[in-house]
């Protein structure tokens, strides 16, 4: 872990939309990158934080009451216990740091979203 | 939090070099911007992992047993216990994750390039 991790060569490895894959862990913590494209679905966390860092390109961050477009570095933090919905409309690079429990679809139902085993890269 | 956080405004507002600024907390962790250059010292952290993400310009990460240079859009994870010395040639820009107990010069007593108390940006 000590050797550099470029971001880059991480997410040029990840082909599937919507698929996170842990590139880095520390203090319990995942470091995840992911590729959006499309409308994700509703959910929130029960117990993790999440914090989305915009790697390449931009998507909307929905909340109930409100839309934020994250651009290229930039990130937001979701908060626990807060519904919310990424949309990209076109293909966006994120990367994900958020405890080792999270998972993608929060506590909604496994669906056809949800990705519980996560590839390492 | 739920606002776009942007890491080069972020950035912008930092002047002296060495200085972390905290810019997001999330699950007990702190994300922080610092501006590298010059030399800082040999320390390690007891307790907390630490990631070092460069937003801008590059650095070398020396650890007793080698050096690494980390370069803009990659990052390092130093496992906590292991001794690091951060080196920037020219001036570089960092975000840091590691948990809200970290304290930059680590187990070392604190002296002049210690920050016990960060501003928040």
């Amino acid at each position: 872990m000590t050797a550099p991790i470029n971001l880059a060569d991480k997410l040029a490895q990840v082909d599937a939309h919507w698929s996170p894959a842990i590139v880095a862990e520390l203090n319990g913590q995942h470091v995840k990158v992911v590729k959006l494209l499309g409308e994700f679905e509703w959910h929130h966390h029960e117990h993790e934080d999440e914090m989305f860092l915009v790697a390449k390109g931009s998507f909307d961050m929905h909340y109930r009451d409100r839309m934020v477009t994250v651009r290229t570095g930039e990130f937001v933090v979701v908060p626990r216990g807060v519904e919310h919905k990424p949309v990209a409309p076109e293909e966006c690079e994120v990367v994900l740091f958020e405890p080792a429990s999270t998972v993608n679809t929060g506590a909604n139902e496994a669906g056809e979203l949800t990705r519980a085993e996560l590839p390492k890269l």
